[in-house]
């Protein structure tokens, strides 16, 4: 098949964090793209439940008590019955780079009917730079046959690091319960053949479904919060951590990107419980959008890990006035971070050391 | 065609603006499309010259002795051997709705084939909302099969007017010189199914090529500056017009939106002239950028007239340092706004009561 590289991209370099309570018969499909990349799978719900993965995939299998085990205290931090759990892969891995994707997401196909290798997709966006200071009406500059049009200032040209490529979903589109609830049947049948930079200054909602980022450059912020058992609120994961990732790459000069690749998302949740989880959210997220709006980090934060330590401290003084959820929110985005750093002694230094592209021949 | 609506749209409320110095046999290929509406050529240059114009087609043509005759010592705002003369057409129509197109502009296909009908697009885009405020991952949220993804506040997704619709190119694209010159064979063939916002404190290319905007809401920033002869850089009518009407817009609440419509773009213009035209502007436009991002127009500001003046006084304040171009633009964009409110007379009251979507039913 032509959309299978010859030579796996970064095959050494990339971890695979796949958020689970059953067996990952999915994978079977992915085989062809997935098979040469090390799986983080981690478990959720019951650890005394057997998880069975297909044949030939290197992996490794975090559940509950390797949570507690290896994270002690700390563990509170880490979400339980809720997919937002997958962020302890992103701690525990020892790559530069992660996709992660939900076990009922498939392979999509191209407009001319080919399999779209949505990793290698990924990774070419996050191996070309990102645009966020000045909008480009062809959308990616660094695709081929593409470029920056008349009219785009010469200085922006070399853009910024790429942190996060947000990939996209055909088939169930990712809708919150009162969007289900209105339009149960909407599908999401239109291939949108384009990748762009989220612009500076401009927040968006990061679905954590198809996502991929440079965790040297941004994995201390890929928080997925409190959600689910014990908590007030759920699918708000993703959308906490993509506001918080957002502001902070903003601060720090990085990129974010969204649209190509599309996955397959195949079966929709249910909308009733999907409503009991969000109804807290919908109501809370008319406050937090302002707030990560004008939200301002100082300028001594030039880690990600300063960054997320400041943003904790505002989100505790100003959100924690709406309700005491965020409040132990913030705690849990301090104690996230002190567990982070604790297993990735090095990582702050790193950061903000590495600012730049990884040098990898794209064919461009 | 199904592409061809059995009632156009707004056939009474919008003018189609197209600058030439040739016969209009390109007009032959729109004829489906455009023939519903109301043209209005601007003869740029030799004004004894004859254009010829299709048969069937309702127009009004103005050469530069009709500029001169109209708009007495004002006609030196308009320019002469530059598409830039374009505007001149927004000045004088009486429609609430602009559209205007390059005469090297073609009907584009689809990619099943069939004709676009960049018009209809262009006025769907117009008369449905944009989202200036907030990113929506699956692009236009208004279009049928979209919507506002999860996470999207509910307070945001009513939108605000849109006042800007930017169409683009297949085939030949829109690159500065330096670009041609460097990419001489790069073709556009990149059918990108959506449109978006651009989004709120971001600036954007504008393209004059195939653009509709409202003119009731923005139509006095649509000025195209001094370009052409006796000017020292051109290129850049479209693209100063955008910058001032993207700055007026967040200003005023309005929305931009780029995407489709593709039109068919003919034929590469020399690059070797074009650079000649452009150098200035491309050394330029280092210090115009930061100057447009960061510009803060008065609250007071409350019409684009009063934001266009105030505009105009700081170009001439920042940007006349840099040359005295500047201050001549500064003047002629005052010049402008004389012109345009004295043959708009109730335009300024209109606009600050009209800041609101026309009610069309487009079958959504």
């Amino acid at each position: 098949m032509a959309s299978i590289p010859s030579t796996p991209l970064l095959a050494n370099e990339l971890d695979i964090v796949i958020p689970t309570i059953r067996n990952l018969d999915f994978l079977e499909m992915w085989r062809p793209f997935f098979q040469p990349y090390h799986l983080i799978i981690v478990q959720d719900g019951d650890p005394t439940k057997t998880i069975k993965v297909p044949e030939g995939f290197d992996y490794e299998l975090h559940n509950r008590n390797h949570v507690e085990n290896l994270l002690g205290k700390r563990a509170s931090c880490i979400s339980f019955k809720d997919s937002a759990c997958r962020c302890y892969g992103f701690l525990v891995s020892k790559k530069k780079y992660i996709y992660t994707i939900d076990d009922d997401c498939f392979v999509a196909k191209n407009p001319t009917g080919e399999d779209i290798n949505a990793l290698e997709q990924h990774i070419k966006n996050l191996l070309t730079p990102s645009t966020p200071h000045f909008f480009n009406t062809l959308y990616d500059p660094y695709r081929d046959g593409a470029d920056f049009v008349r009219g785009y200032p010469f200085s922006l040209r070399e853009g910024v690091p790429t942190a996060v490529s947000h990939g996209l979903w055909l088939n169930i589109p990712d809708y919150d319960a009162p969007t289900q609830l209105v339009k149960p049947h909407e599908r999401n049948t239109r291939y949108v053949d384009a990748v762009m930079t989220v612009p500076k200054g401009t927040l968006f909602p990061m679905c954590g479904m198809n996502l991929a980022f440079d965790r040297e450059l941004i994995g201390p912020a890929m928080y997925f919060g409190l959600m689910g058992h014990g908590q007030p609120i759920g699918r708000y994961d993703d959308m906490w951590a993509g506001w918080c990732v957002k502001v902070i790459c903003d601060h720090l000069n990085l990129g974010v990107k969204t649209g190509l690749p599309y996955i397959w998302h195949s079966k929709a949740s249910n909308p009733f419980v999907n409503l009991k989880k969000e109804y807290k959210g919908i109501f809370w997220q008319e406050d937090i959008i302002p707030f990560f709006q004008s939200v301002v980090l100082p300028k001594e934060c030039t880690t990600v890990q300063k960054c997320y330590r400041a943003l904790a401290e505002k989100v505790k003084e100003k959100l924690g006035l709406i309700d005491p959820y965020f409040t132990k929110l913030a705690e849990g985005m301090t104690t996230w971070i002190e567990a982070w750093d604790a297993h990735n002694p090095s990582s702050e230094a790193a950061g903000s050391l590495t600012n730049g592209m990884a040098k990898v021949n794209l064919g461009k």
